[in-house]
């Protein structure tokens, strides 16, 4: 093939939260296929949270890129070319295909197939991708809410917290979100299905706690660690949970910051602290994704995408959600013109 | 009556670790009964780390006790009067009759009734009591061992961790202790049932850590918190367990001393941090107790316990477990004679 693939390469480790410098394009010639592989066209390409842990050195639970590596990063791509008999030319799929236009994948890349029939195949990668099968698994089996208990997420109007807000309604919770501009609290409010909201940027103390969460906290959803995590804990109610879902107020955790002591506070409100890594739960992927897409067809679900155009805003899309710019799942599209999108 | 009742009242407020002076003997009048009440005289006198929370302000699973009054405690009594049926005099009980020679006590103060044949009474307040009962719940329940996982006990030697040891053996875990001197250590191996165990005073650095569990830690069962826990949890395996049991090593909560944030350990390696109050499972102290009879008549258990003798030694011997004085379960004694003892 005479064709280029345009890709995205860790150029150098971040010192903290990455950069667009830290990344640089590297063309190279459209891969070959072996065996058993497929060749995937990507269309949309998936910004997160965690990608800044895949490139930092440290305690994380996957290899760090390796530095001239492209990008690791999940997408939908459909199939251009196939050497596999499960998948079919045209057929879209989610998985591990990097900030690249095409990839040359095996099977344990794949996560999922994406079904036209239940929305744009952008949705793919967020509410029925990572971000909403993290949010209904996270909340659901770490959290266990019940009625008539409060929930608080941080991060609440973010791509996995915008959607535990509307489940924990659904499920007969009093939510409570924090989150990062005002403009946002309004969004929580009106769209997400929180009872309240609070802008923490105008202040943590005890009393906003206590107006925001005036019973106390029995699930913490908590998607920040720091400051936030710091503020929430002496809140929480006998027996409640916390689901450590992401940390991503922390930049650095080499050596790890130091935070007020908590073994007392678990201990005598027995509580429980659980981390939450959806790649543990990939085999539970069809059946959330079905439930979840028949309560988005309903009109039940409310899901923002951020997306930007082009491949080459990668780097500079994932530097903006560690600033708290992003509205929604953001993603990169770089793609045009297929039928389902 | 005329007859004297011996107290110890809590006179003032430990700063951070209780010493004798913080306690003083406040003689009284046997008390009179009212309906529905028994009149408990009492024999053993529990010591338990738990108390230096009970007299402390701060954050607690109790309100703490008030200055003047009996100081809160576990005790193994005899019934010497009845006003309640369910009760006969010459029954051993097991409940909350503090620091005195007679309890005027409701229902609500008795938490199980001891059998003799079981074995002496004293052990009502150890291996049959919320240590022995504390080590089943908390390590079966919380930790939930499975066969060839570590288990890592901090005050390995105690009278709860001494219990974890052996339950954990059996179970076919392999199982490590950290003990405060030479010859705990020597008890942990001996008797105990741990394959390996370090004295942390020796120093608690990552070669030392290593070579005590080459093969990391499934289950932390913790006692101590602070710089113990501090060292140990680095060596947390995926999907670790931490059940917390005890903060000992931490004099003072108020305010909370500072540790290394724990989000993205907690997060990356799946682990559950878990607070146990054994006050939340008394109803399942009647079984638990059966299976540890059995256990103990079948000569499969070791207990000790370490047995003071005099009331106003009760002050003396909760100052000097924290110093870790005890071996085994620390208890006074305040009277001798009765045929079950």
């Amino acid at each position: 093939m005479t064709a280029t693939n345009r890709r995205i390469v860790l150029d150098h480790r971040p010192e903290g939260t990455p950069v667009a410098g830290n990344f640089r394009r590297d063309d190279q010639p459209v891969p070959e296929l072996s065996d058993g592989q497929i060749l995937l066209r990507n269309h949309y390409l998936s910004i997160d949270p965690a990608q800044r842990g895949w490139i930092s050195p440290g305690v994380n639970f996957a290899d760090p890129v390796p530095v001239g590596d492209v990008m690791r990063s999940l997408a939908v791509g459909s199939v251009a070319v196939t050497r596999n008999a499960k998948y079919a030319i045209g057929e879209f799929l989610y998985g591990w295909f990097g900030w690249q236009d095409y990839c040359a994948a095996g099977e344990a890349q794949v996560i999922a197939r994406v079904q036209p029939a239940q929305g744009p195949v952008s949705l793919g990668l967020g509410l029925y991708g990572i971000s909403g099968v993290t949010a209904y698994l996270a909340l659901t089996e770490l959290g266990r809410p019940r009625a008539g208990e409060t929930v608080l997420v941080s991060t609440a109007a973010g791509a996995v917290g915008s959607i535990v807000g509307q489940l924990a309604r659904r499920l007969g919770c009093r939510v409570a979100g924090l989150t990062g501009s005002d403009d946002k609290v309004r969004q929580c409010l009106a769209e997400f299905g929180y009872h309240a909201a609070l802008n923490y940027h105008n202040g943590l103390d005890a009393p906003a706690l206590q107006a925001l969460c005036p019973h106390g906290v029995d699930i913490f959803f908590d998607n920040t660690s720091g400051a936030i995590a710091d503020a929430v804990w002496p809140f929480m109610n006998l027996r409640g949970r916390i689901v450590q879902c992401g940390t991503a107020a922390v930049a650095s955790w080499d050596p790890a910051p130091l935070a007020p002591r908590r073994e007392r506070i678990m201990l005598t409100r027995r509580l429980r602290h659980e981390g939450f890594i959806i790649f543990d739960h990939l085999e539970r992927f069809p059946a959330v994704v079905t439930q979840l897409a028949r309560w988005q067809q309903e009109g039940a679900l409310v899901f923002h995408e951020d997306i930007e155009t082009g491949l080459d805003h990668a780097p500079g899309a994932l530097a903006a959600i560690f600033r708290g710019e992003n509205r929604g799942k953001k993603m990169v599209r770089i793609t045009n013109g297929t039928r389902a999108l």
